[in-house]
């Protein structure tokens, strides 16, 4: 069972719990939020790109290519009206050093995308994802 | 255009950066993680319950109906096979003074699943999700 909760501090201010740590959550401005901490509907990008990270450096060291510098790094616009849903995702996987080929990592990112990355799996029934491999040489 | 990252600092423990704060992640221990962060999965489940709860506590005050204390909880399993994701989602709304009645709760609640909460929006065409009020007398 995965659980999370969110407490009210004040104004729009709550408190996330997650696996026994804390993550500051606050509004937009415009809604009287205070900057407290990060809005929450761009969690879902974080939570995107954490999952396929972990997934494409563990299949790379598998092959023996591990990345001096990995980042991966997710963007999407939202729509104008509500419910305000993301209408796209990129996802950027940067790669420096290593041995790190495009080839094996579009192996690596496939991988995940389509077989292992649960979080992938439940936006793309939303909202389309696409990829972008930067190799920095 | 939303946007977030997360950085490889070691072993499975990435650094993500979101509106200009930092959360960092870790794998499970099976997958080779220190519990330096919460697991990215969960993060989902975060954004739910923060996207909601935000929804919620705007409503009810509009309402003039402030609770003393508010939190959101979301629970879900997990499938056996990969990709691993929610089979549903359960969300636990917990009101306690101000007036709320279950009433005000839930003409709150359905106006930000059915209405508002972009983060619900997209969660539910992969996962059903449901819900309970407490209220605490």
């Amino acid at each position: 069972m995965q659980k999370s909760r969110v407490t009210l501090l004040n104004d729009m201010h709550f408190e996330g719990e997650l696996d026994g740590f804390k993550i500051n959550l606050d509004a937009d401005t415009e809604f009287g939020g205070k900057n407290s901490g990060p809005r929450p509907k761009g969690l879902l990008l974080t939570s995107l790109t954490g999952c396929t990270a972990m997934d494409v450096i563990s299949i790379l060291r598998k092959m023996r290519s591990e990345p001096e510098e990995f980042y991966v790094e997710a963007q999407a616009e939202q729509t104008e009206t509500h419910p305000k849903i993301f209408k796209a995702i990129t996802v950027i996987y940067y790669f420096k050093g290593g041995n790190v080929t495009e080839e094996k990592a579009k192996k690596a990112i496939d991988l995940s995308l389509e077989n292992y990355c649960g979080v992938s799996a439940m936006l793309s029934k939303s909202t389309p994802i696409d990829y972008k491999i930067v190799i920095d040489k």
